[in-house]
């Protein structure tokens, strides 16, 4: 029979999750996987106790997951693999828009608006922001069926899954574009927050001495029919989180600058006294 | 500001998670986790897809975990982790009894029993067996307060905690041994069991075309004043999954001859029919 030992073990495992497996994909995944999680173990030496904490840390972050938040996908930002995911599967150079994280506090479903809509639910403590832009091919053609998936924090730093006190769907919405490719909405300047640090990722970062906090951001996915979905982010220019952001999603491209406008043709237009902030957008996507 | 990139996010997230990390340690654990996290990520290129059925697949894991059930430790079993950590902490060619794994299914709290007890409290459907032995220091040296804390399936192979049907504590119990080192106890012939496959480490097993059983044992924890506490098993020799343990534990070192006695003096003392299934291990401890 096989006596196992740290010299032959890792072979040993990675033949019995390899040879019978049906898929190869499966095969390559669990092969890699099983490399990686014994050498990191070897390497450090890892003794019992501390894999005993990491089966704990693990657990719990498990156990802090349900419909409205997402842990594990804390974990995975928060340890930059998201990113990496996000690098391997849109390498940069192309024309389309760039894609970020997608976040841990993303809810599908949320009411579809028509262009023009005003998102805000809550009490509106926050600057009231006009968000303009269009939706085009890489090209600057304008796509028709375009929507964006749209959600942010208020400005008491939480989204609305995270307040009790917000109402559904407060800063959340999916905006259809016009079949001229443009698209707005009114919704609130976007601040800074802290992922949420009563878990078990609050102590990762306690424990590293890394700071909780993201630069302001609004999440959009952006779709239009025939066309490579991306799912980014954009950030509010000279935020001071921009250079050192807890889960390492910025990217040049998506920085943007808020401006406060007088624009009355506008203001008119929205309902807005000036002067007002805005901030326009201009999302590009590659066919699918 | 920084534009993370597939080269530079590796280097990154490494450095803000060592630069102004307390503790050297938690500096070192952190570094290599993050490196071997976003090899595996980048060697297989992993897809969103992919990373999102992760996600899935680990909060279902620690949605799994109850006081009853360790899912997580369940996985690091199934993939080897836990025999390399293991092995990493007790290398062999020492004089002291061998360790495996802890498995996902101790209890802590069980009742304490005298040596000589009878540990089975169910229905007693399985063979019954008398096991016996010495608690010794590596040099045969008889220990005195040692206590084995064992636990085991019973005919229908499975643990006390899975089965609500099974009185509590059924198979299970902390043996005190007496001050000779002498130990015994009554349970019933160990088999061969499968591990729990209706969760998402089962998908896991299936996904490699494994098959999820064990080779019957009995686990130990056996513990003495002033020595190394050590975590194992006795197996079933003749066990026809002894050569493909689904948690790769087995060592030749730990199995065992269960054994058909005819001794009418043993017999009488312990209150067995004749023959009756016997098995003898001595366990070895090494200073702490």
């Amino acid at each position: 029979m096989k006596d196992f030992t740290l010299d032959n073990l890792t072979d040993v495992v990675t033949e019995a999750y390899t040879k019978n497996t049906a898929s190869p994909r499966h095969a390559e995944i669990f092969g890699a996987l099983i490399k990686h999680l014994h050498s990191f173990a070897k390497e450090v030496s890892l003794t019992e106790q501390e894999w005993f904490e990491g089966i704990q840390f693990l657990t719990e972050t498990g156990k802090k997951c349900d419909d409205k938040r997402q842990e594990f996908i804390l974990l995975s930002d928060t340890l930059g693999l998201s990113m990496v995911v996000d690098a391997i599967n849109h390498p940069k150079g192309g024309k389309g828009t760039e894609s970020t994280v997608l976040g841990p506090f993303y809810v599908e479903g949320a009411p579809e608006l028509e262009s023009g809509s005003n998102i805000i639910k809550g009490d509106g403590d926050g600057e009231v922001v006009l968000v303009t832009g269009t939706v085009s091919d890489a090209d600057g053609k304008p796509l028709k069926g375009a929507k964006l998936d749209v959600w942010q924090t208020a400005s008491n730093q939480l989204y609305d899954v995270q307040d009790p006190n917000a109402p559904e769907w407060n800063l959340r919405a999916k905006i259809k574009a016009k079949d001229n490719g443009e698209y707005s909405f009114i919704s609130e300047k976007p601040t800074s927050y802290p992922v949420p640090t009563d878990g078990p990722v609050g102590r990762l970062l306690s424990a590293a001495g890394r700071h909780a906090f993201r630069p302001a951001h609004l999440h959009f996915i952006v779709s239009a029919p025939g066309y490579e979905t991306v799912t980014t982010h954009i950030f509010v220019d000279g935020d001071k989180y921009l250079d050192s952001d807890a889960v390492f999603a910025t990217k040049a491209k998506l920085v943007t600058k808020f401006i406060s406008s007088t624009d009355e043709k506008l203001a008119a237009e929205y309902g807005l006294p000036t002067p007002f902030c805005r901030v326009n957008y201009d999302f590009g996507l590659m066919p699918a």
